[in-house]
């Protein structure tokens, strides 16, 4: 579990979207953040002041969450050196970068003089058991995509914050990176070895009051052939009740396949279905999240009323609408 | 890839048993093995010569290849005793045991010295691509189970051999620790980490001869809940143009599963023919292969020919009737 509150890192991000997974923090837990901190010729901002590392200290901070891609694969000087003030300061450090802060030699040592703690959020933390498909308590939903990148883990952190909201037990699990700096702990399971995937999401979403919904976040794609054995394990460790199909409408082939192209939501629907029912035959798939991005208003509004008549199931893009007309679809469940 | 011949270390088997693994080798690639090796007390034999190691060396032999499953997780102080000596002799060890040969500093020393090899089959070798789903050329050939152990590899060998014997190009592709033993080569699949499942895969099963089949071995069960992510990343990465359906009837319940039922042959075929068209649209269901070593001669005979009457399909149980039904079913393909 990593510390908070953080301190998010913008480095020396060349743009807005750099800082795409500190803008993720901001936007889902602000109670989480106080504050940023940039590097001469940052140009991002999330927003938030901006506090040097002492000043971050003074105001409770007690991890340093870098929120930035980096270039090359590299962890460059000029990080560098705020990486290991950050420590000297007495803040932990949080990355889910692909280049591990452990493997850095100056800040392990770093870490170790002063006690503190270095979090890979990439690299799987927990010993997990090969899953035993027990039956557990509590309510589980999972969004699965006709492809990857649909906004699988934007709608579940949408309805766990809008269940939240009307005062109702919910929790967002983190299944990838950035949905672990987001909520602090998590599985990263495209990194767990193959035996214990389903296992580690049974561990991720145990037993629970009957009334908690474990809103779980959503991987790949069963009909994405890179991935489509996270998507399995998922489901079957995941064992959801409630099921959500993603979908971004504009794209033309499979993200990076370009000789695949996307399933319609029945097919998805049809597939999804009858796995699920294998570890939880009450299963159902309650609602349908649309990522109309790309698309102008009138196009995207037009587009969720057809697909809703089509579907028979509550449509929405939770960023254009919010997520209340999913959540309202959980009831009875 | 492990050096032959071999010469099978069978220990101090407790029963026959416990030898499968020599067992298998010694069916399937009897060209291989030039003897086996027991200790005193020994209850296991796989009808080899019983060499020493200086015999086994001038036999021809490579590598001494651990055959036996061991007692409580160690390699114990007779077993490490022959382990020293046949690196001495100049063998290289293979094994699949849990407790890694490269875990024990007096067997990795005394192979630095040596200059010998310690082969642990349950550790992935390559550096795996994540799958990029492009077709291939050639045919492939997998089966799938309605639960796990329902006797997939012993199907994909016994088709290998089949096909060899009929003078065709064929290749045994293996995918877990005993298949790996046997060919000498494959990928651990389960151990390999979940976003390379597939791209191990496509990397085991690469472009070959239009006429030349791979054939596959399968792992776990789409409808196994531990496991159904190996199985789908071995379909999608796989890009099978054959199934083969793979059961046991007896089975009360999936293995390791107690509340889970085993589904039948035909939510099978109907589950998995939708989902290895994703990757491969040409592939087809062309066979079933049924374990039927716990029934008597009689009972297996009419359940096979009752289930060939109602699945429209050849079925057979290849160690009862060979696999040349089901590699007539390839033809046309």
């Amino acid at each position: 579990m990593i510390q908070t509150p953080y301190l998010l890192f913008l480095g020396d991000a060349p743009d807005q979207l750099a800082a795409k997974v500190a803008r993720g923090i901001r936007d889902w837990r602000p109670e989480h953040c106080v504050g940023q901190f940039r590097l001469p010729g940052c140009k991002a901002d999330v927003g938030l002041p901006d506090l040097g590392l002492a000043e971050a200290r003074a105001a409770g901070a007690k991890t340093l969450v870098i929120g930035v891609a980096n270039r090359g694969g590299v962890i460059s000087r000029e990080w560098k050196k705020v990486l290991v003030m950050a420590l000297e300061e007495g803040l932990d450090l949080a990355s889910g970068l692909h280049n591990l802060l452990r493997d850095e030699p100056d800040l392990t040592a770093m870490a170790q003089a002063t006690a503190r703690t270095l979090h890979d959020v990439r690299v799987p933390g927990g010993n997990y058991s090969i899953a035993n498909g027990l039956p557990r308590r509590g309510k589980r939903c999972l969004a699965v995509g006709t492809d990857c990148s649909v906004g699988k883990m934007y709608t579940a952190l949408a309805m766990d914050a809008e269940m939240v909201r009307r005062g109702r037990k919910s929790r967002f699990c983190a299944t990838g990176q950035t949905g672990i700096l987001i909520s602090g702990e998590g599985v990263p399971l495209d990194a767990v070895v193959a035996d214990f995937m389903a296992g580690a999401v049974e561990w991720l979403t145990p037993d629970a009051d009957e009334d908690h919904w474990d809103m779980i976040e959503g991987q790949g794609s069963l009909f994405h052939v890179s991935y489509s054995g996270v998507t399995m394990a998922l489901i079957h460790g995941g064992q959801p009740d409630a099921l959500i199909l993603g979908h971004e409408p504009t794209r033309t082939h499979m993200r990076g396949l370009p000789g695949y192209d996307l399933p319609g939501l029945e097919a998805l629907r049809d597939t999804v279905l009858p796995l699920a029912r294998i570890s939880n035959p009450k299963a159902r798939v309650v609602g349908v999240s649309i990522n109309t991005a790309t698309m102008e208003e009138d196009e995207a509004m037009s587009y969720l009323k057809a697909t809703e008549a089509r579907m028979g199931l509550p449509v929405v893009d939770p960023v254009r609408q919010g997520a209340a007309r999913l959540c309202d679809a959980l009831d009875g469940i």
